[in-house]
């Protein structure tokens, strides 16, 4: 019926609705490009011209449009900037977009995939720790992009930054305030950014003549900032006390001041505090934490504008990004001034 | 097939599987009470005994099991443990629940359904601030269950605090450490969890007979960090400062010891500062928040265990419940002791 009626039936409804010719084709063309609002509307001007929409409607209820962002936990703030990024560049291209707060495992990744069946989904962000052979399983049924953590040695393409830099450029910072003994706090070495911003700091200490000392390497199993409290707590109180503290979190740097806070010490006099991913925390903190700002919205950003491009199966090349990092400097390693006239820092 | 080759097919399939023949059950009639993974051995076993399971696997593929779970926002950490509590429900009820975190108001609510409708949901819940007429909306199509945030004046049931009493509380709390000018940061009045607190703030002033000052309430059109930090500075720095602050969530209650820490007030010897929710961020911070408990994971459990017995239309009463509030006492209103032996508070 559409293309029958073609040109005519175009302009009929493009006079009725307001909208473009072309965005009316692209409608008609079932195209993921347009917005529901933008669908409806001509839907609606297609009804008035006594057009029967029944087909079109049943094709746009089924057609698979939807996103599925799955990330580790929600208890890390660090996430909600990614995917409002990534959300920026769905709706920009006409995709919806769920977020799936769950691990992928062996254990888990049927349920993942029969959950990316049931709901039709078009393609998969993920900034989880997934396995090889996993992401292989995945990449086989839908297209995927991986966000921060990722496998560079698959071919699948991701949006990251350079943790091993990063991490040295920061602890670097660390030895060039006179500090020797820096401890450093770690999240779960399965994760690649952990990995990496150990290696990184190991770096900066060899370049340094530092020996490394394996007893002011916490080394802990989750993102808890009370178990994080306790271990610096416990570090403070030992014979092997260290003079600063290169945390892989900023959740991880907050519980270094907290544990600091609970002994004599001061920060940054006695203990120099540097986190790692600029949340909001890190301002939101007393003193305020110097930390290495991750580009959050851009990462998520980047990683959707992919995603998309791999589910239009685009010709043009999909290469993997590394962006850049930098560090901020705030309170946990210089000198306070408590009274201020500025409301903001 | 099944229902022919019943008895000795199910023990067959028990005996090779090692599930029970009432999980078996279950599976053949697509309950949605079991497990992806226990489905999956099911399957499994059943073609090793050499039965066709295409169609039971295409019924399964397209059964609505799936749970939307809609917020206002990922940048405010109070959703996080909620969710939690809704996922721990879903999941030993069988079901998946995907998160989407959208406004949903008439600009957005056909965009929503449509989302609905693809996804195949079969149920919604939700903690987003929607007009009654696109409440009635939404529960004309599916099943909808409200957490927190709710319209009690609907048929529609939700889980939620008394927001009023528990306001009212909070600031009876203030005035018995002898604070008598105490400012109110309060959300966006549109939800109702905002104009109740406020509710509650004016009815312990007025039963204190303290007059009410229209210039100590602080009323933020969102939860932001850093509006809320220039707006306390500000009014710190007017002749109208206070000596308490009641704050309407923990982010705003951060922000008011930030913006303290800018002026040489101290708190909680000259500033006291009550919070609300009892996000992770209260205890992180130095001073630790006072302030009102939600137990969120409870509401997330409870909103979650209503909407799938309302999915499966379950003949027993469904009321709408208020849960109970408590008031944690931390540093921001009383004394602190800055050296501890204690890690952890």
């Amino acid at each position: 019926m559409v293309k029958e009626a073609n040109k005519i039936t175009y302009s009929k409804i493009a006079e009725l609705s307001g909208i473009s010719m072309a965005t009316i084709s692209r409608v008609m063309n079932n195209s993921t490009n347009v917005k529901e609002e933008t669908r409806r509307t001509v839907m609606d001007a297609m009804r008035q011209l006594g057009y029967d929409t029944t087909d079109l409607e049943a094709i746009a209820a089924k057609s698979n449009d939807l996103l599925i962002f799955n990330i580790p936990s929600l208890d890390n703030p660090f996430y909600s900037l990614i995917i409002k990024g990534a959300k920026a560049s769905a709706e920009r291209n006409g995709y919806n977009m769920l977020i799936n707060e769950d691990p992928i495992d062996d254990r888990s990744i049927d349920t993942f995939i029969a959950l990316l069946k049931k709901t039709n989904a078009a393609g998969i962000l993920s900034t989880n720790c997934i396995s090889k052979q996993n992401l292989m399983k995945l990449d086989a049924i839908l297209p995927i992009v991986q966000c921060c953590e990722c496998d560079p040695s698959l071919d699948i393409p991701f949006v990251t930054i350079d943790d091993v830099s990063a991490a040295r450029n920061a602890v670097e910072y660390i030895l060039s305030l006179g500090r020797r003994r820096i401890a450093f706090i770690n999240g779960p070495l399965q994760y690649k950014y952990a990995r990496d911003r150990l290696k990184g700091y190991l770096e900066a200490l060899e370049d340094a003549h530092i020996e490394r000392d394996p007893d002011i390497i916490i080394q802990l199993q989750e993102i808890n900032y009370d178990m994080a409290v306790s271990a610096v707590f416990q570090l403070l109180n030992s014979e092997k006390r260290p003079d600063a503290f290169f945390a892989s979190s900023d959740v991880y740097a907050a519980a270094a001041i907290k544990a600091t806070k609970r002994t004599a010490l001061k920060v940054p006099r006695d203990i120099a505090i540097v986190g790692f991913d600029n949340i909001e925390l890190s301002s939101m903190c007393s003193p305020s934490i110097t930390t290495v700002n991750q580009p959050k919205f851009q990462l998520g950003l980047l990683s959707c504008e992919m995603l998309i491009k791999r589910i239009c199966k685009e010709q043009i090349p999909i290469r993997s990004m590394y962006m850049d990092t930098e560090l901020i400097v705030r309170e946990t390693t210089q000198k306070q001034s408590p009274i201020s006239r500025s409301p903001l820092q």
